[in-house]
């Protein structure tokens, strides 16, 4: 391995795939000139693609593989099967050291099972989460777990919560983030037990981070904390209903805008201002949730991405990466360990 | 009891009280002119307030109380101390006979453990669901549990199914509501046990009602179904981010339409037509939850809501008294056990 950062790509991966991949790659050079690429997929597709960018060719280098997951595959059959396909050898090339962290827009599901079983737990680590970044009223949060684990107990929350707080360290640069847990109210006695023990852990004080207690489901959007945890159940359903009202918002603004010729020479006016409101929502700029808690760097980016969504992709990696996430990590549960056992 | 219908209000309760509720009362008179009601409350903040609106004198009844329930109360100390409060009295009328029914703004919890206690559950069902309607893609729709129920079983949910379905039927109109169970994913593999054991009782055919299956997060604002049903945890923190990314969306939209003289003139070109968005979105037109599965019918309205959205709180009260809604979910339930037994 060389001092570039190398970055594995299932390029079969995704709705537009491998197309979209190989643009998304080209973007993120721009961007970040010099990182390499291992692209897996079938090079029959791969290399004509690759023509039309002359300017990464030097950058990339093409792994072969003749087998696609398939979006409805079940995690189970791709596990038993899916070893010659083009996520699976991604994700293997981070084990085997020919790259430093891998990126698919492939099914969800298949992805997280292969890096599990491929990459395995981080020690120390009980289950891997699922973490992505959004915009708030402040800025910019943290969200974990948006799904690997349907089942948590008290202590699956608090590992998300240091993995979380030093996801936010990394990606979000912010220097002391804030930490809450996702609850029905923000009594202390509200919520099950499973919130009300991690609550009790994170309060005792061993840990090093700024526990700021519970949050609502509206001070996710509100940015009251920097890293808000939850169970993978609750948290998919909060960032998918959130998702769903912003597109309510977008398409109603859109019916309002067409509605008549005044209100469409209002929206031309107000054009570039709303641009900056499209900007600062742009689902493509938050693109890119890691999967967290493994021996290796897993980012997942939405099937249906474009190219620019895809770049943002791979930058969260890169970032990842070059910060030594997963080190930092170790250190952060090693420190925990040796606080608790000296109280 | 007369043959018009009586609703009991709680007139102390809600940031703004009495005051918002006096005038929501003179809202609602307008629409809903042969209305009676019982005020629950302290008779000399009351009287004065009455003053201002000489039409509704005749429609209003003052019972004095001495009492109130603070915002920050915890329920099982109303429970022990709360008798004498506006908010206890007031649903105790509901079950005294003196009322078809109560709207209170005050604290939910407390709200919940009071009209639990002192109306008792309707026959049949086991645990009360908080329900409300939002915007959609498509129209309305209603989501329940919202946190009436932090920890619910599979059974549980197929009894908000039921109740939710009726709701629907009643409030929204729907002949014939379609129902989808909250879940992390639409494949019938998804989820916990408590999602999956209660897809299985609703999808093997004795009930009446039409099950889609499971439904993701984004699927609420979408409309996919008529009926979003969910655990108490999983529904409150839902419709929570929801309201939460709502407001986002407006805080944004003000100051982008604020940035510029010339985004300022576009606002004011495009308000009409914003101004339907406004409406659509509209929080006090989707105020009043109401817990359902009791023996009399009980509706919060939120806290913060003006008279607007206290008048449609009253609103809603009014059609599940008209309706006689506890009654077609005791058919329902009938109904439900006759097939189950038959089969």
């Amino acid at each position: 391995m060389t001092a570039h950062v190398t970055i594995a790509l299932d390029a079969m991966g995704g709705d537009s795939a491998p197309d979209v991949v190989i643009e998304g790659v080209q973007l993120a050079h721009v961007r970040l000139p010099d990182v390499r690429y291992l692209l897996f997929g079938d090079e029959q597709r791969i290399a004509p693609l690759l023509e039309r960018f002359p300017a990464i060719k030097p950058f990339v280098e093409i792994r072969h593989t003749e087998s696609v997951v398939g979006a409805n595959d079940k995690p189970g059959q791709v596990l038993r099967t899916g070893r010659q396909s083009s996520m699976w050898l991604s994700v293997k090339s981070v084990h085997d050291g020919d790259a430093h962290g891998v990126v698919s827009a492939g099914n969800t599901g298949a992805l997280m099972a292969v890096s599990k079983f491929v990459l395995r737990m981080a020690p120390g680590i009980d289950r891997p989460a699922l973490a992505a970044f959004y915009p708030t009223e402040r800025g910019e949060s943290v969200m974990l777990d948006l799904g690997a684990n349907v089942v948590c107990d008290a202590n699956n929350l608090v590992e998300f919560a240091i993995m979380g707080e030093v996801f936010a360290r990394i990606v979000l640069g912010v220097e002391e983030p804030s930490v809450g847990l996702l609850n029905v109210g923000s009594e202390e006695l509200k919520g099950n037990d499973n919130v009300r023990g991690a609550a009790a852990t994170l309060k005792n004080g061993h840990l090093s981070l700024k526990f700021h207690g519970f949050v609502e489901g509206n001070d996710i959007t509100k940015g009251t904390v920097d890293v808000v945890v939850a169970d993978g159940f609750s948290g998919n359903i909060a960032l998918k209903a959130a998702e769903g009202t912003a597109q309510l918002y977008r398409r109603f603004l859109r019916e309002a805008f067409s509605s008549s010729w005044i209100a469409r020479l209002g929206y031309l006016l107000a054009r570039p201002a709303l641009n900056k409101v499209k900007m600062r929502t742009d689902p493509r700029r938050y693109n890119g949730a890691m999967l967290l808690g493994l021996n290796g760097i897993t980012v997942k980016s939405h099937g249906g991405t474009d190219a620019e969504g895809f770049a943002n992709a791979i930058g969260v990696a890169v970032d990842l990466v070059k910060q030594g996430f997963n080190d930092r990590i170790k250190e952060e549960l090693l420190a925990l360990r040796s606080q608790a056992a000296a109280s």
